[in-house]
């Protein structure tokens, strides 16, 4: 990583958090009259169990068909190559950058950035920029550039239901204790409406209605369902009444049972009536709602629905606030500009139901807006085998960042 | 086991099935005029794991406190012994018994039988019978022997929801696709109303309602409440609404969720959607419903309840049909006077609410009514760690079983 960034031109440094950790690259040529823009990227990868659906070893980039395979290559070692690569072409050939660049690279990502939050802390006026530029993220269809203007934020929990001491013998005790697992489900059942609203109370109180013309615009957009089906592998859709699915990806709340256990779950029939039950219970949240809160609603809503015979416990396991883009400014405009020109067509504003929960945290610490540009296509399997990047965005890519500073430069950033 | 019969008195024989051979002990000494009774028991155990929770070891049987602590000690060689006993004891001191005797002991009872009933329908003839009598069961109380009037049938299913494909990121796919975790809890949530009836249609038409005499014995028999709560572990006690706990135990089906697993179920949060989620649901059934109706019925309700975006599986894995004793005639009568003289109380009439297939295959295939007299006590720890069967009883319960012979020969059975 240092050697990269050295070889692009940066100064290039290794700081030790209390885990994996950052590599830092910095050119302040411009001068300190002038913005900075710090780049984000994250080197760690998802591991790449399992091995077996893997084409090709997930460690041995192979092209096929027009995609580099390799875990990495979309998320994000792959798009943080781009920006190195943007970088030396325009330090060897021009000597200069419009702006001054912090490059921070972490070793954390995945693992949702345990010590990148103290290490920003401590490093705050080194780091102080003026922007933030993530690509991290997929453009919104092949061929169709795209800015992000919101991420979902998160709410994770543990529910813990537990009934009785010990698992019990269904014939002996069964229909005259209480069920961990029919209880658990019953909880769980309330957790939405017929119309497949979510059925908390309250918990809506903190959604930013879009107006019509960003709903019309979201609406426009060339979203096929039945790719989007098929992509999925879904059967068929199902979300909250009133909206589209884009709508529901990118403007409305989501919850979901990410996991259930309970009891026997092995082959054949076991006659046992299982003493506790555990769900694991998330929540994608939208502009303006918290984790905080969000929790708050969950936990009074499950004490209140739960049988009274059973004793709940609610863990909560993560959180990260939702995000939208500041969708003026000269950042933002250098890069709608950079991406037209690079890709030949206006890029469309994109939502992404995902959260980078980091996104704010920058944004709150460094005091800079941020700037989600990526250049992966949908179907990338970010986090799954065979994840891929498509062969020609890394020339369009190196292409629009380069093109990104010519435009900071000419709007005089 | 061929051995302790021989050396009882009777005529022995191991007899080879596809799995663990039969154990047959024959007495034909009364006479072809004179009928005959069938023991059944089982030489079997339940595995003894978790080893670390047994105080002694399980295959070395300790007596602690007036209690035998053994695998199996109960759960069924233990009471299998009285009747060695019984037997050895009246051959030996009068040279007969007053009725002809056929002692058979299987070898998976605990699996559930698999090769009895081919071995049952082969040796028809050879094991006919007037009265079948089986001790693998506990007393009411301590001091309070019990006969069984009822046992519950079962029928268990495995329910299998599928959603999408593969699994998918919640993030990038949260509120648009459908989740199978929370598809199969909205399904489990509706299998009971509030009243915690099972709420499927048409589940009680073949529950035979009990009369108010038998309601009101069962009522008055001497059951703490509380002594049940500590015994099951239960916070609080949880059933259908107008039932005392015998009842609901004895008297009524239940319906349970004995495991369900879906998605991620390890440590922390993993934002997944999970794309199948499984539960294994059990019905206890008492006459006169049958498996077959029940899983009938549970299949059409599941079909019209689960949410039209999920593929919906179930499969049947076991089923047994439920049992109510003939509270008349000589053997049943020669039971009852016999835990009278050995106890000096009367006994009552008890209903389990666990299930014993083979009682209703014994009785059809042989053309003999059971009676089910068993000398375990309360909280004995079948099929648990430190399994234990009571000291005095071995006493108590050859007295009793000679005694039913002495009573079988006075009412000239």
């Amino acid at each position: 990583m240092v050697g990269a960034l050295e070889r692009a031109g940066l100064d290039a440094e290794l700081m030790e958090t209390a885990g994996h950790p950052v590599a830092l690259g910095e050119w302040r040529g411009a001068g300190e009259g002038s913005p900075t823009l710090l780049i984000y990227g994250h080197y760690d990868v998802q591991p790449p169990e399992p091995l077996e659906l893997w084409t090709s070893p997930p460690f041995q980039p192979e092209v096929r068909d027009g995609r580099i395979y390799a875990r990495g290559a979309a998320d994000d070692k792959g798009q943080l190559f781009l920006h190195f690569k943007a970088l030396e072409t325009l330090i060897a050939s021009r000597g200069r950058l419009p702006v001054n660049v912090v490059l921070l690279a972490e070793g954390e990502e995945e693992i949702a950035s345990p010590n990148l939050l103290p290490f920003l802390e401590a490093n705050r006026d080194r780091l102080s920029a003026d922007a933030v530029l993530i690509s991290d993220s997929a453009m919104f269809a092949p061929g169709l550039p795209s800015l992000l203007f919101s991420l979902r934020g998160m709410a994770y929990f543990e529910l813990r239901v537990t009934g009785t001491e010990r698992d019990l013998h269904s014939g002996s005790y069964g229909g005259a204790v209480p069920n961990a697992a029919a209880a658990l489900a019953q909880i769980l059942a309330t957790l939405h409406d017929d119309e497949r609203r979510i059925a908390i109370p309250g918990f809506y109180e903190d959604v930013v209605a879009w107006d019509d013309k960003t709903r019309a615009k979201i609406q426009g957009l060339p979203f096929r369902e039945s790719r989007f089906l098929e992509e999925s592998g879904a059967s068929d859709l199902a979300g909250e009444a009133g909206y589209t699915t884009l709508e529901r990806l990118w403007m409305r709340p989501a919850c979901d049972v990410n996991g259930i256990v309970s009891g026997y779950i092995g082959e054949g029939a076991k006659t046992v009536l299982p003493a506790t039950a555990m769900a694991k219970v998330s929540f994608r949240l939208v502009p303006d709602q918290d984790p905080v809160t969000a929790g708050r609603l969950f936990r009074t809503h499950v004490e209140r629905v739960a049988p009274p015979e059973v004793r709940v416990e609610i863990v909560e396991l993560s959180g990260g606030l939702p995000w939208r883009a500041d969708l003026e400014g000269p950042f933002f405009e250098a890069a709608r500009s950079a991406l037209r020109h690079a890709f030949g067509v206006e890029p469309v504003l994109a939502g992404e139901g995902g959260s980078i929960p980091i996104v704010t945290d920058l944004e709150r610490i460094l005091g800079a807006r941020a700037v989600l540009m990526g250049f992966a296509l949908p179907g990338a399997n970010f986090h799954a085998p065979d994840e891929w990047f498509p062969d020609a965005h890394i020339e369009k890519g190196i292409e629009t960042l380069i093109r990104y500073y010519e435009e900071l430069e000419e709007i005089g950033a």
